[in-house]
């Protein structure tokens, strides 16, 4: 099959083995798929993964041991775990000691025409979403697991640092709470769009004071926790979504000194992500960059890595 | 009158000139006093402090409007509060935006015949504490700290990380609140300490898994930050009350993968430390190394920085 698959260097292979489904998985046909920032940083080390990139994505399952999903449009949680360990015992697969992750950890990913994954893990989608709308459901859970981890009150002062892909969507997710939102960034063009839907908008360097009670720092760069270091109130909280492939170097003074509390933040739940594009609550099409063929796969991920880029997207099937 | 001042480098002085209080203070004669590692990281450049260090104290009043306190034996707290900007307005008079701290920002220390404390700050103390047990009032209260800012149950598994003056301290607080401790550090001899109260201990290259729910930083260094990473559960806490004069190299993607949450800590309440002391809950004896007159106040310096050393006290009048 035709897929993106990384072994030390990003290639584009015509004849990579298809998957083959265990009994208690389905076999997907991915359509479309979207490159995140985990994608990139993969790439540059992170994680040390090697195989098929990608893990959000859309398509439809083509075999599956439970019927009711075969033929229907799907997409797919990207953690697999164990079911018996005790993460697993207690509500957090996404923390399952043996789990693999799709096109992060030990399981090939959605950069491809196939994919398997565990019925457990595959959600059926309403015709209401379109296949480019859907590829943004795995991050957008991402984005609910910071409302899941921390309660915001709606006298909360929240910043939401970053106005890459990432920010976008959270700054979404966060205004629907009706806190007192701040969505900061570095790039004009990319804050209109939030600006465009009624949300308060700035440009980092105005940013100085400690004036947040919880910043959101999904800026994917070292610099992103520094910046919310110093514009988060004493006893705030900063939330941290960035992975970045290398160490960073860090005054933790700071914490100790204003006691502020950081919560690190990874994937979330797919069911009110799902929710919240069917009935329209957050606008996805002003972050689609560009649409490309998996063929020119590696195309897309210089697009993805520019500067300018939002969401990258590769049309498989 | 004499006192031990750091500028550029750490001297002892017999004519440093005494502070005088205003009408709200309190001047107070230092009996003993005690080092802390924030002292030592000091005379590391933490703080960019300069003047008279010191911060763990007890002493008598010897001048103060409210003539309640005149004669009586005290301890102070040492965040020097505006009273009016919105965080003293919040019950948060530690992190005010116009503080000075004693011996550490802008405001002279303990490590000298007198101070000068507002009468807000002072606690008056029961006959039934010993100078050299009222020198720990403060770290104890530091200690206090973690349980206001963190919800210990006694089903948590907590890892008080580090067996210095400080971990030990905490370490006793945290055995109070039922939860299943462990104290681990790199002495055996330090750890015999908690031993003997019926603590349970360990040496730090026996815990590589992750399996506490919640890690307590006292490790004073760069390397408790790292360890705390590595045994700390998945969604579990880490309490971080070191301060390091440096900054330090960190893998923070550690926090994101495994949804940790980190938590500054620094000041505490005061009286539930005065209570612990009386009510002969905590230990405090055998965490005193030495004590020296503060006439020799650097050889008290290089005794607290010794691998060895637990709480160094100066005895000043």
């Amino acid at each position: 099959m035709r897929a993106l698959v990384y072994n030390k260097e990003l290639r584009y292979l015509a004849d990579y083995p298809a998957p083959k489904p265990k009994h208690d998985e389905a076999l997907i046909r991915i359509t479309y798929a979207g490159i995140c920032n985990t994608d990139i940083e993969i790439t540059k080390g992170y994680m040390g993964f090697e195989g098929v990139l990608g893990h959000e994505f859309v398509g439809v399952v083509e075999k599956c041991g439970d019927k009711s999903i075969v033929g229907k449009r799907v997409v797919g949680e990207i953690n697999l775990s164990c079911g018996k360990c005790p993460y697993c015992r207690n509500q957090m697969q996404t923390h399952c000691s043996d789990r693999s992750v799709l096109g992060i950890l030990n399981k090939d990913g959605a950069f491809a025409e196939y994919v398997t994954l565990p019925v457990g893990n595959i959600h059926k989608i309403p015709n209401s979403i379109s296949d480019e709308e859907a590829v943004f459901i795995e991050p957008l859970a991402a984005a609910y697991e910071i409302i899941d981890q921390v309660g915001i009150s709606s006298s909360d002062r929240v910043c939401v640092l970053g106005d890459g892909k990432l920010g976008l969507l959270v700054a979404q997710v966060i205004a629907n709470t009706g806190s007192k939102l701040t969505a900061v960034g570095r790039h004009r063009e990319k804050l209109t769009i939030l600006d465009e839907i009624g949300i308060n908008t700035g440009l980092s360097p105005d940013y100085k004071e400690r004036e947040f009670d919880i910043v959101i720092d999904c800026t994917g760069s070292a610099s992103g926790i520094r910046t919310a270091l110093q514009i988060v109130k004493p006893r705030g909280r900063i939330v941290l979504k960035s992975t970045i492939a290398n160490k960073i170097q860090i005054d933790m003074n700071q914490f100790v000194i204003n006691e502020i509390s950081l919560i690190g933040s990874r994937c979330g739940p797919f069911p009110p992500a799902i929710k919240a594009i069917r009935s329209r609550q957050i606008d996805l099409y002003p972050l689609i960059s560009n649409v490309y063929p998996i063929e020119e796969g590696l195309k897309a991920f210089q697009n993805a890595s520019s500067k300018n880029a939002l969401k990258v997207i590769l049309r498989i099937s």
